[in-house]
Formats: structure tokens, C-alpha cells, sequence
């Protein structure tokens, strides 16, 4: 968490642009971004108790959907704007784009609005692996990862930097997809095996990570490809009418979620009665409720992301933008010189707002 | 509404800070900017079907409330950020401050992000005048005002600008408030009377606007206080356990509001059973549904301010921007050479983005 004091005129509010979290990350490194946003996020689970939580509010159309997502602690409240469009790239933009903000709810003054794509991208990977940390077999070394879109190298490097996955085999419909993640990942350290099929891609694997962006009801992962020990962690299934996973899957193993009532709406287990029995993840890192049982069991990971990771990420990005210097503050309309006095911006001849804002 | 065509990353999102609104105000003048954004407001609830509509997501806390407001056509989205932090003031801040984005249905491309302080007291102001055009009488020159705080200068010159409001009887708790009011509207055409109660206000008005900032259930008017024929126009009662008005006087008059299920929770009729009869204010507009029918009938204009307000008014900000070339573009994680390759940003020594952002 940032330190916690009451802002005033002089505490504007940080703006990281996508060059300045690019920034963050390079200097930092990777595994320290990974490690320290899965740090966070794991704190914030075990505070589950104290953040106010709801359900993301969707606006769906034709092409994909435009999402915000909400969560407040006693200090900080953040927020994060997300759409996901399957169709993007033919307009040659990404499929996931997303900002989020921090802001103090003692006041309402937003403190940090942060360009956050690539923000998302790291939290989605640290919380998988934050995930598959307590619901895989211990040992495992690798993991299919099918969907090789956007997100592919930020998961294949999280579980290599948080597990001990060294070997990932690649399935994508689009071939360049996956070449584009052999070519980014060519000298992680990890061995890359691309496949002719989800079923190849699998076979052997310990970890099946799903992260395609199709906006459909499809059947990514039948039950014949899940051996016994497998953990799955589904990320791609994250709004109503979107799934990967066969029903058939989820009846065989355990299930574990977020925030239950976002994932019965939006995850894989929309497809299956309300009565279905899941456990949130909270309740695993506590240690109110048991993650993996036995070796053969078949965990299934149905992630669909939720606020809390985000408030964790941003918080991160905000202490480190802090410590490397980075970012620069904005013009809010918070400077008045008599904060009953809005009017008055309109008057003056000098602008209302001091100082090198943008 | 902005003209519609696919985004590429020639696009860039455009960033209007605090200054370039009072910019835009300055420029076009307070009197076309109300009447911009309530002819925008008008077209938006004459489309009312068209819009996809939700109550907005609010996180409470002690001290206020933030809040998140989003809407969507079927070309735009809109979402504004807005706090109400009635003890604000101690810390040198406003009580209410905000931000709006625009963003593309198709692609979930933002394609405005604005400072929105401003733009919500013009909005709030532009709303209450509008509706005061179908809810007054005809012929209405006398208004109460009763809070002068931030709002306060606003629905004054509104209700001049947009109807035939020459007089304005003030109160306000706190006097300096009052008195900065009498001071920022001193050479503004309108008669301005500093009273020295609620009461005396009120006596002898056409419209009584209260817009005050207690966060608690207050008892601003009376129904002692209503005389037959007033218009009351209640802005600050507008979050749960937040009112103004006595009941008595929801019940004596006829009561319009903006959009049913927020205003059930937010409004004045939050103190009322839920089968209370209310109009929404989009069937009068269209003429389904009468505004005023008696020149003795009291009616309440039961504001809690609606996102379809945001939307029009953000429409109204970014088409002025463009006109008059104000803002910048900002740098979001759009422009990259392969949507699908996240990652390499990364690893680029150059710039993911290209162009002159922010």
C-alpha cells in the first residue's frame, strides 16, 4: 500500500503513460514486476475482509465489451476501464487495452491514473501463477499454453520466474501468433515447442494455461485431453457467452475462483447450475479451505480477473513510479484557491491550476 | 455526437485537463455552452431507448461517496468518476471533482479523457434548467437558491441563460459562501438577494433550487415553505441516506426524475415506499407523459444527476476541443505495429508509441 496521508494542493496527481510503465518494467526487470504484483496481490487476498468488493460493470455489444471495475480498501479506492474486442487487431489495435486509477477515499482525489495494457497483462500472468502456486502438483515443469495472442509471453514467463515451468508447448489458430512468442521468448531460458493442435500441445503437460479471445461458447479443452494432476488455469473465459472449457472438465475436477459471484456470471462454471460447488482462492491462502488434496486430482483455475489484482498493480506501479521518479502530475481542478469557488476558474485571467501539470 | 469512423492509430485519444476546459468555456461563452449541452441532453433523452442504461456503481465511506457513472450508445460509451466529500473543504478541496472518457462501442478505444469538474457543475446546471422548462411555470423570473457552494453560480446563470430567471434570493449556512456568490455574479444582469433563512428564500419564489452538500437526511424545505405553483428543483439530495426535501413535500406535488432505479435509491423519493408514482423525465420530453398540467401544482424536479448527462456533455467538450484545437493526444498503449505483440514493447529501445503524447 502507499503510504497514507491526507492530500492537499501540493499532492497532484501522477500520470504514468504507457511509456512511463514500459519504463517501470525495464527497470525494474520482469521478474521483480512479477514478483513483486503477485506479493501484493497474495497481501490483498488475505485481506479480503476489508475491501469492499462488486462485480465489474459490463457494457456488451456486437464486438466485445467495455468494463469497469471497482474496489475501495479503508484507504484506497481504485478503479480499472478494460475492453476486450476479439476483432481489434483488423483495425491494427490490440484486443485488451485498459487505464486504471487510484484515488484516496477519504477525499475522492484520484492520486494515480496510470496507463495500464501492459498492466493488466503482468497482473493477469502474476495472478495465474499466484494461482498455481497452491492448485498445482508441486514440481511441475511444463505447461501448454493455448492462445499465443497479447498475453502469451507475460503468462510462459511468470510461471517460469514464480514456478519452476521450463518447458511451454504453444498452440495458436493464427501460426504467427506463435511465432511471434518464439521469436520474443527465443532467450528466456525456456524451452518452446510449438504444436499442430491444442490435443498435441497438451499432451504430457502439467499446466494447461487457456487465454484465447474468441467471443463465443467455444470448446477450447475437451475432457480426453485432461490427465489426472493436471492443474488448468483458464483465463480466456471472462464474459457471459465466452468459455473454453467443456462442462464435462469442470465436473471432474475442483474449482477454484475470484469472487464467486463475478465468475458465476462471466467464468467457465456459467455453464454449469448455481449449485455448483467452487472455493475462492482467498479462502486457500488463509488456509480456511484446502487448494490441491491428491496428486491426481484436476484443479481448474477459472479466472476471469477481478478488481482486487488490479488495486494490487497499481499500487505497485505507483510506489515504483514514486521511487524511480517517473510520471508526472496532472491538471485536476484541484487547486482552487477556495474549493467552494469553481466559478472563479472561469475568471481569472492566470490559470487556475499552479504549477508544471499537464 | 462526435462523427463516427473506425479509429486506427492515427487516432489518438485526446486529454483535456482542467485548463483546457475553462479554455473551451472561456472561448465559446457560458451562455452556448448551456445551451450546447442541454440541446445535447434534450437529443440524448428524446434517444432514451437507445442508450444502454445502469445506476451508477457507487463505493461509500464515512467521510463520501465515489462513484462511477458509465453509459453507451450504440457508436459511444461514456463513464465519468465523480466523489462527493462534503468535508472536503477542510483540506483545501473541492467537495465534488471528476473525470470523463468517451470511448468507441466498436473497438473499446478511449477517445477522450477529460477533466470533468467543470463539465459536471455546467451539466448538473444545464439538466436542472431544462427540466425547470417542462416543470415551471411559464413566465418565471424569482428563484431560491439554497446552497451557494460550487454549483451555486452555475444553476443561477442557467436558469437566466435558459429560461427568464432575473432574480436570485441566496442562503446558505455558511455566509462566505453566499457572499462569494454575490461577488462572482455581481455584474452577471441577474438581482441577487442575500437572505437570511430558508424561509425568506423561499417567500415569493417561482423555483426553489437546493443544492446543498450534508451528507445526511436534512430537512432543507418544509412543506410550509411550498407555496402552489413552485417548481422545486432538489440537486443535493442525491445519494442513499443524503436528502433535502420533507416528504410531506414529495407527497403534495408531482414528482419527475431522471432515471427510476438510481433516483429509488439516490433521490428525495428514497424516503418514500416504492409504489410512489414518479415521471421520468424522457416521457415528458417525448410527450408521452404530461410535465406541469396546473398552474397550482407544485412539482419537484427530484435530481441526482444520470450518466445520459455525462455523455451528451463529454460529446459536447470533445466536438468544441476539435473546433477549436484544444487538448493533446495522450499516450496509450494503442499504436503498436502488431496488436498482438504486447510484449515486445518491451524490448524496443525506441518508443512503443510514436507522436508528440503526453
Amino acid at each position: 500500500m502507499p503510504i497514507h496521508h491526507h492530500p492537499t494542493s501540493t499532492t497532484p496527481t501522477l500520470y504514468l503513460s504507457a511509456q512511463d510503465v514500459v519504463h517501470i518494467v525495464r527497470r525494474k526487470g520482469l521478474r521483480a514486476c512479477f514478483m513483486g504484483i503477485a506479493e501484493r496481490i497474495h497481501r490483498g487476498f488475505l485481506r479480503w475482509a476489508h475491501f469492499d468488493k462488486s462485480s465489474r460493470l459490463a457494457c456488451h455489444s456486437m464486438r466485445g465489451a467495455i468494463e469497469l471495475m471497482p474496489i475501495a480498501d479503508a484507504q484506497t479506492y481504485a478503479f480499472k476501464y478494460v475492453n476486450g474486442h476479439p476483432g481489434n487487431s483488423q483495425w491494427g489495435l490490440p484486443t485488451v487495452m485498459a487505464f486504471g486509477v487510484l484515488a484516496d477515499v477519504d477525499t475522492g482525489l484520484p492520486r494515480l491514473l496510470s496507463e495500464f495494457t501492459l498492466g493488466t497483462a503482468l497482473r493477469t500472468a502474476a495472478m495465474s501463477a499466484l494461482a498455481a502456486k497452491v492448485l498445482a502438483r508441486p514440481g511441475c515443469t511444463r505447461m501448454a499454453l493455448i492462445g499465443n495472442g497479447a498475453q502469451g509471453e507475460f503468462q510462459a514467463l511468470a510461471f517460469m520466474h514464480l514456478l519452476d515451468i521450463d518447458e511451454v508447448r504453444l498452440f495458436d489458430t493464427d501460426r504467427h501468433a506463435s511465432e511471434k512468442l518464439m521469436r520474443n521468448l527465443h532467450d528466456s531460458g525456456l524451452k518452446l515447442q510449438m504444436c499442430h493442435s491444442v490435443a498435441e500441445a497438451a499432451q504430457g503437460a502439467d499446466i494447461i494455461t487457456t487465454a484465447t479471445a474468441d467471443k463465443r461458447q467455444a470448446v477450447i479443452i475437451s475432457a480426453d485431453m485432461v490427465q489426472p494432476g493436471m492443474h488448468i488455469n483458464a483465463i480466456g473465459g471472462d464474459c457471459p457467452g465466452k468459455t473454453e472449457l467443456h462442462p464435462e472438465v469442470l465436473r471432474r475436477a475442483s474449482v477454484f475462483v475470484e469472487y464467486e459471484p463475478q465468475t458465476r456470471v462471466e467464468g467457465e462454471i456459467q455453464q454449469l447450475p448455481e449449485h455448483f460447488e467452487v472455493t475462492e482462492l482467498w479462502q486457500v491462502f488463509s488456509g480456511q479451505k484446502p487448494g490441491r488434496t491428491a496428486n491426481s486430482q484436476v484443479t481448474v483455475f477459472d479466472s476471469v480477473g477481478f478488481a482486487l489484482e488490479d488495486h494490487a498493480t497499481l499500487c505497485f506501479l505507483h510506489d515504483t513510479a514514486l521511487e524511480l521518479d517517473l510520471g508526472r502530475p496532472m491538471d485536476w481542478m484541484q487547486n482552487l484557491s477556495n474549493p467552494k469557488d469553481l466559478f472563479s476558474a472561469l475568471q481569472q485571467s492566470t490559470p487556475a491550476v499552479v504549477g508544471p501539470h499537464l
